[in-house]
């Protein structure tokens, strides 16, 4: 008989989010699901973890059977403790989300939930962050269930490239308005930031992060341009962040 | 008359590291130098941004004479409140560092320092990360702040490819033994991490995380190689995570 396969999966917006939620009653249909997920919001964590304070972990029970503990740390630090403390073993497969949010184009910088699925390929674990375009705490995650299903027997049936994670976008769209899945690269699109400038009740500034998302991308094979068309976007997603291209012009450098 | 090079100044090590002081002495005779650093150590924040709290900027000097902000916020928080609040206009390069600490291979995921400067190529902003592989907060800065001098000039001088980063590592070696500047790529190594776990005063377990660096990359153009060698490693470093190359591999994606 075959083993059942062991899932690992975390988040970053808590391990109360009805995101997460979805994404264990999928998975655990599909193998032995534990979860390991911030005990609190963690969006924009990026690729942080904790070095300066220790950090906890809490047990309970997702749907009364799934082992689901909460941790005090990142999205990253849960899938470090959830590899080394929790499991004792490397799992099969490490999910990610589904995220309150869109997590295309370079958000996936700033995306705890892409740092975790990201750090999962940093242990050689096939791994998937899944995100849905809708920021909503109670948002419908009916058609992202049934794609995120088709994606982790996808992700568990084939032989998965190394050092690599998925980052799956779901439209905000109901299930027959959705065209398909579309395999994409990574938008060039940015925030321009602004910052809110306030006054406290002691007469000092404080300011609070606001901004607006532009894409500036005209590639027509970018995750963006498949979410606008409808579609599911994946990206393959690495860590080597060299830029190959620039090495030869850059060459000069040896010789200031 | 040519118009002085503005230069914005951050770090994950706080205002008040010697490292940054060190990249401040070499950027004021190179510029006109704005510094906007954390006011507390952020070492390990990676690409964290904050969005559930108000951020608070203070104003002092260094050198009695450098604008320096400390900030409450991450080291991309800095990057971006000095750009749209602090100078409100575009630096013509943004520097940080000099980490305490190596941030060669996969760290650059981690660092604060390194996502500083992925942020100031994200505004398409020459930018520059520097790190000293000393974790003192000691440590002696004398070759770095050679090298560090040569390669502001270099970027300032050079037509600097767009949307890019330079990952930029010193040896821990006096001058007279290093070999010189080496253009290297991403290594891939990373943390065989463990955590220490611990119990508390009420009998509560606690975790904080330790490792081991291990470096798993054979190939002789690394950063790791270089640093090794004696040299300045200097990698290219963008914020396109798409793996190209698994593409076709993961074409039958769009068919599950």
């Amino acid at each position: 008989m075959e083993q059942q396969k062991l899932i690992l999966i975390t988040n970053d917006d808590s391990v109360h989010a009805k995101g997460l939620h979805t994404l264990v009653s999928v998975a655990k249909k599909i193998g032995q699901v534990v979860v390991v997920a911030p005990d609190k919001p963690q969006s924009g964590m990026g690729h942080a973890i904790t070095i300066h304070h220790p950090l906890r972990l809490k047990r309970s029970f997702l749907f009364g059977e799934v082992e689901a503990y909460s941790c005090s740390g990142t999205p990253v630090d849960c899938v470090k403790l959830g590899i080394y403390e929790v499991l004792k073993k490397r799992p099969d497969l490490i999910l990610s989300g589904i995220n309150h949010g869109e997590n295309s184009s370079t958000n996936v910088l700033y995306s705890g939930t892409m740092s975790a699925a990201i750090e999962g390929a940093m242990e050689d674990i096939p791994s998937i962050g899944f995100s849905l375009c809708d920021f909503n705490p109670d948002a419908d995650f009916s058609s992202a269930e049934m794609y995120a299903e088709k994606l982790i027997n996808y992700a568990l049936r084939i032989d998965f490239p190394r050092r690599l994670c998925l980052n799956v976008n779901f439209p905000k769209l109901p299930i027959e308005q959705i065209n398909g899945i579309k395999i994409c690269s990574q938008a060039h699109a940015y925030w321009a930031d602004r910052f809110e400038k306030r006054t406290d009740q002691f007469g000092e500034a404080y300011y609070w992060l606001t901004g607006e998302f532009t894409d500036q991308d005209q590639r027509e094979e970018t995750d963006l341009f498949a979410l606008k068309n409808g579609y599911v976007s994946v990206v393959p997603t690495h860590f080597d962040l060299t830029s190959y291209s620039s090495i030869s012009t850059l060459k000069s450098i040896e010789d200031v």
